[in-house]
């Protein structure tokens, strides 16, 4: 097959119109897919159901019952659980509730309402403060720094991160600039690990403001797509240890959640961090909340006690995640690759497939797809304020549908990439 | 036995001598005691077990799974039995996760940073916040408001509920009131359930500040210690109906919680307001999280699926307490009535017992139980800044000790509040 970008005027036209057939027959079949948001599927929920079991005695470690009021640092084998996980000692670990967006949003606030430690100038009271958004990035980080009226500066991802001369130099000159957001593993939604070169050179940065703070949030930790193949899984440098060695380790906040290894929404959280930080951080906590719940933490920590536990539950998403992937990265492979008209990432781990569509048609394909009942994230949503300067960034999530309704929803997308192009192509 | 300001110089120094020396037995004795928290005792935190019951099917009503991300409001069951703990149309109920003092510090914390709706300034913006703080009151509200520099304004509690001629007149002159902290019924620490006039007024406010808020924990709604005597049983009216005759709806935020119904860390809580407030706290909320624990409101749901099923929870809870109030008013009542030094509240529910000391005495009676090795509730605590101008009130929590170590911590309370009466009286 032919380029797109090669064909004569004609054949460009021909190739139009067998499109938009195929998109017609399509919008006639009536389909009503999902590929919006990186949900688990009914199968993944699936796997932990034994994590209900009854509990017929409710003493943690401490021989303390975690049915009573108390605790606010979590239970101490959910501490070295999460510690495990985002190595970082257990001391400096609590584990929280559900959601780590919530373990995040709150950190903003408290940042926004005392400031990051008492030392240092609310954040509500600046002027202005920036925050740096590696793009494409995670719409809900986003949307929460907003949200304070922070300006948004957008840093591009290449394969081994964010760009990080410009990070290096923003943050130095600039002292209104206070955080940045990273998912540095199998990130939201690029699936791009940052190298370990790049992990260093976050902790060797020297940014005006002492109150910088880089949140490193580690969804997709242990969330490998070939975990029984090692050359075909991204590894991630400590970034405390990394902090530690260069003395900056109050710049990081860690977080991590089980949402997409239990239950999404019934999962526990944790947030980690340097011991200046952590001091202050409980003590704005207290103010908050008397405690997570400590019984789900519980049932959580015995039904997976250790980090090689987790694994084995993991291998087994893994199982189901692998093949959704490859059927996406397969179709387009088969069906776009040879056009010439879009380039995608093949993550080995996470939730998305980041597409890159031909500028300037991202919103269309979207548009096209759900006429023909196919919901993908909205075009933009992976920028801050949705806006994606080229109109080119798709965020494909194929968790969710089955493999037949992903196979269905691929053929429709594909053919609505195809549609887009050709009528831009036509258009110019 | 002669009242204490009625002896003589002679009598009372012979008072303070042997009770001096009852005192120093019971040092010896080397107790550790806790009657500091409202904390449920081992045996009612059994008194749910049965909730935690394998779990076979997690749909909710709808049909919905709910270990997925999603349903930012709470399952459908969960907040229809909120509306009808809180009396308010479930439509407006918000079901959360395990602490309604979280969802309290939450929606202060969105009313500083974004306003109580959109048209009004966020408090944050405004030179000077004052909050009214019914005293003595619960020191958890007090620390929220404090830690963001609200001035607090003690408003003292009456039978009946707070003075309503105070709060009437200061909330109609001073438009930088924007709230009140409110425990309705069963207060803390006092037991007071304000009655339907008090309701009324509350409803009928006219506040300077169109952006005033009630903020009406209803902590102990359905805590009742005669739960099979009606005649013993306190009522309080609606207020969000009382609201709703007024036209003033907008007011009135409330907060419940399961947690002194089911397990304390791990129960399910709800805030329920008018329909403006709803979208406003809505469009908010989902900054701050994709959605609660909802497998958790499921148990719940299923373990009690109406106020009724509710009711017999409590009336166990009322089982387990009952004996341990009516331990402490009877030693109250034996020891210290015939001696004139002392008040205290008789409440018919709720975890505590509002104890008035001789002015000037409440931090000593703390500070020598806690030598002898009871811990009590802070003295000043029921008051904002911790502060509590008589010296005068000591929150009394009965839930937590056997009735065995309850009477022997009620013992040692009594010598105290002697021995610190005699002191004081002895010195002047």
């Amino acid at each position: 097959m032919k380029k797109l970008t090669e064909m004569s005027r004609e054949e460009l036209s021909q190739f139009y119109t067998q499109t938009e057939s195929a998109y017609t027959a399509f919008k006639l079949r009536g389909l009503q897919l999902n590929m919006a948001r990186g949900k688990p599927s009914q199968e993944q929920l699936d796997l932990t159901r034994n994590l209900h079991q009854p509990i017929t005695d409710f003493l943690d470690e401490d021989g303390d019952d975690v049915r009573n009021y108390g605790k606010l640092l979590g239970i101490p084998e959910a501490r070295r659980l999460f510690g495990e996980i985002l190595q970082v000692p257990s001391s400096q670990v609590i584990a929280g509730g559900v959601s780590s967006l919530n373990l995040m949003y709150d950190m903003i606030c408290r940042a926004y309402i005392y400031g990051v430690l008492p030392q240092y100038t609310p954040w509500r009271l600046l002027p202005q403060v920036k925050f740096l958004c590696p793009v494409p990035g995670y719409d809900r980080h986003f949307a929460i720094t907003e949200s304070l009226g922070f300006t948004h500066i957008p840093v591009p991802m290449h394969d081994d991160g964010p760009d990080m001369d410009m990070i290096d130099r923003l943050v130095a000159e600039d002292d209104s600039i206070k955080g940045i957001w990273c998912v540095p593993m199998y990130s939201n939604p690029d699936g791009i690990t940052y190298s370990d070169a790049v992990v260093r050179r976050f902790a060797a940065l020297k940014p005006a403001a002492a109150d910088f703070r880089i949140f490193w949030d580690n969804a997709y930790c242990v969330h490998h797509l070939y975990p029984n193949q090692p050359e075909r899984q991204d590894h991630l440098l400590s970034i405390y240890e990394a902090c530690q060695e260069q003395g900056s380790e109050d710049m990081v906040y860690l977080f991590a959640s089980t949402s997409k290894i239990t239950m999404a929404s019934a999962g526990i959280s944790a947030m980690a961090m340097s011991p200046a930080n952590f001091v202050w951080t409980v003590e704005k906590l207290s103010l908050q909340t008397i405690g997570y719940n400590r019984v789900n933490q519980l049932m959580h920590a015995r039904y997976m006690p250790d980090l090689s536990s987790v694994e084995q539950v993991m291998s087994r998403h893994a199982d189901l995640l692998r093949p959704r992937f490859e059927l996406v990265l397969n179709k387009l492979q088969a069906e776009i690759s040879p056009l010439g008209i879009a380039q995608w990432r093949k993550p080995r781990g996470g939730y998305f497939i980041s597409f890159f569509a031909l500028p300037g048609t991202a919103r269309r394909v979207v548009a096209l797809c759900k006429e023909a009942g196919l919901v993908l994230t909205g075009a933009g949503a992976t920028y801050p304020g949705g806006h994606d300067p080229l109109d080119s960034n798709i965020r494909l999530a194929p968790s969710y549908p089955s493999l037949q309704e992903l196979e269905r929803a691929m053929e429709l997308f594909c053919v609505c990439v195809k549609l887009a192009a050709a009528e831009r192509l036509l258009a110019q």
